[in-house]
């Protein structure tokens, strides 16, 4: 489906006009999360069940069910998923990660971790250099949401091109240029490596098997807009011997200005950095965050605002206010006009920077624990 | 230039049909090395002209010149070749082998040794084991060959991917599919790892500049076949500030078939392999090798044979008659009718096998060296 067609664009380099999910689903061919998913989710592990399921931000998936019917039996998976480090990181990243943490302590599972240096530099007008300074950079935000160290492995692909290499020319093998035509919408203009690298993101599913000798079933945790790399590679792993890969998908977090495309931070006053000041934050989300509020006061107190197109309510809803009850409410008296767009700004802002508060200092001492976290091996 | 217009086709893919070395000069835009270049290279090194460069069997180079100039100015280059390990070696790789190794021992430089493991993999219907088994087994030949192990240095792509893939990147991200499709005749249907390939050949000209910290020019001695890979990305070196690399190129020794394509170990008639027996050896000489001689010996004896044609002779040429005068000898004596097809080919057979029974021996206590040869950094 072209962006002219459905008025909008997902694929792993844009994510741009008003998303329709359930026409995503379709297109993507991946199911939706239903209740007898969530419930199997629930039996299987201690742990209270994220919001991001709960609120259905992880809303879709592939072959979901048959890695749980495994677990069940006592055949645990590992998690894979990654960061491709071209910029600071912001709001928008940190989704998957949270949710990711959530899985990892839900279900007492090692998570490889890859930070994809070679995909950012090929695919980005920047340097080499910068690219590694934003691996690093990144490293320190991932490693700030709390991952358990001694389950918790990165691969960088350049430092890592020694584990991540040799597999990738397998997958590589059974992909024609033709296929990722299809599936990127490339053409012979592209760069060698740009054509090259989506099996350099399908390797991290084989990778820890190879190494612990052992078929160890895979779920990839991701923002929608990177399944198509693994449509891509998925139908491959058998050929090779592997299980194909579960994959569980999430929304994305909207930008500052609404609900079009996805926060980035190539545009600064879109995005909420993870370095950003409470200045700042207060700054960005007053003067720019998207108000489902009406134009005047008595307007709002008389016709309610809209939540559902409010950015600072789906901020809570994805990231900042894990209490349904409380988010419940908010819904409502925001939309009866109780509460004021001020009010749900000035909240959001509170419950973002006491976030942000914590998070920079875990992420200050994130720079003693770099090392720990790098597979070495 | 097609195969259908030239006659003869010359890639890094496939060598075939009468090869016009004349039309390839002009069609790769290389230069013939002259009697100028031969005295320069006499000048420069103390160890007597290899018999390779004397009968330019070594026949062509690319900017030769300025890369001698700069290692008469103390300025020393290192050398780069390899290896596609994907069968047993034969006579025919021997060439560019033993030329180098000549190289190294005349200007007293290091040698940086390619097997380009992935590359076969993923151009041939061959298992990822059995391409490291052959590998291993390619190792062997080369280090039998007498480099100087402190100053030799082996690079498998897929061991190495941690210093080659880094460099392949930033050769890959400067060359379009387009490029590449011109350069190799590559369709839509490859698959995304031999179009990548290309730029992990590049990478050891700019692997050991990485590692000294400093940029260090470099000689590449290759059968011309290979020379696309560096057509492609010669230009891209300076844009990464690494100077362009020096090529010199060598011909194909012919198959035992005669003076079409070059030797192949796909077919085990048309080869004489380093592992073959003495009777091996013998028969395959006598069996297959085109002969220059006339139908019997009465019209031999008169009208005499034709040297340029025989196989023997080529292979005496080549490698195996170092001494000029005796093959000037052999050539008249065959020409006049004096020498016999039967003797030129005993003679051949005696002297391959005294080569291959030297080298066997070596190659055995090759696997002690293995270990010593793969670069540790």
């Amino acid at each position: 489906m072209t962006k002219k067609e459905s008025g909008f664009s997902v694929n792993p380099w844009e994510v741009s006009g008003k998303i329709d999910y359930d026409k995503l689903v379709k297109e993507f061919g991946v199911q939706l999360i239903d209740d007898k998913m969530i419930t199997l989710i629930k039996n299987l592990t201690k742990k209270e069940l994220s919001p991001m399921l709960r609120r259905r931000i992880f809303f879709a998936h592939r072959d979901l069910k048959p890695i749980l019917d495994e677990y069940k039996k006592g055949n645990k998976f590992f998690l894979y998923t990654g960061c491709g480090p071209s910029g600071p990181i912001h709001l928008g990243h940190l989704g998957t990660w949270v949710f990711t943490k959530w899985l990892q302590d839900a279900f007492d599972v090692e998570l490889w971790f890859q930070f994809t240096d070679d995909e950012k530099f090929l695919f980005k007008d920047k340097s080499y250099e910068e690219i590694q300074e934003w691996t690093y950079q990144n490293m320190l935000d991932v490693i700030a949401l709390g991952f358990d160290p001694k389950k918790t492995h990165f691969l960088v692909d350049t430092k890592h091109a020694n584990l991540l290499y040799p597999e990738a020319i397998k997958v590589a093998k059974k992909i024609t240029f033709s296929t990722v035509k299809g599936a990127f919408g490339f053409d012979d203009s592209r760069n060698i490596g740009e054509i090259f690298y989506t099996s350099m993101q399908a390797a991290p599913v084989i990778v820890p098997c190879v190494l612990k000798k052992k078929k160890i079933p895979c779920l990839i945790p991701l923002a929608i807009d990177q399944d198509p790399h693994f449509r891509v590679a998925r139908d491959v792993y058998p050929k090779l011997g592997y299980p194909k890969p579960a994959i569980i998908h999430g929304m994305f977090l909207p930008p500052l200005t609404g609900n079009e495309g996805k926060m980035s931070s190539s545009n600064a006053n879109v995005a909420i950095l993870t370095t950003d000041t409470e200045e700042e934050v207060k700054k960005k989300i007053n003067k720019y965050a998207f108000s489902g509020g009406r134009d005047t006061l008595e307007e709002h107190r008389k016709l309610g605002g809209n939540p559902d197109v409010d950015v600072c309510f789906q901020y809570l809803k994805f990231l900042f206010e894990p209490d349904d009850k409380k988010l419940e409410q908010i819904y409502r008296d925001y939309k009866s006009g109780k509460m004021l767009s001020g009010e749900l700004k000035s909240y959001t802002i509170e419950k973002i920077n006491s976030f942000l508060k914590e998070h920079q200092k875990k992420r200050e001492e994130a720079k003693k624990l770099v090392e720990t976290f790098l597979y070495k091996g």
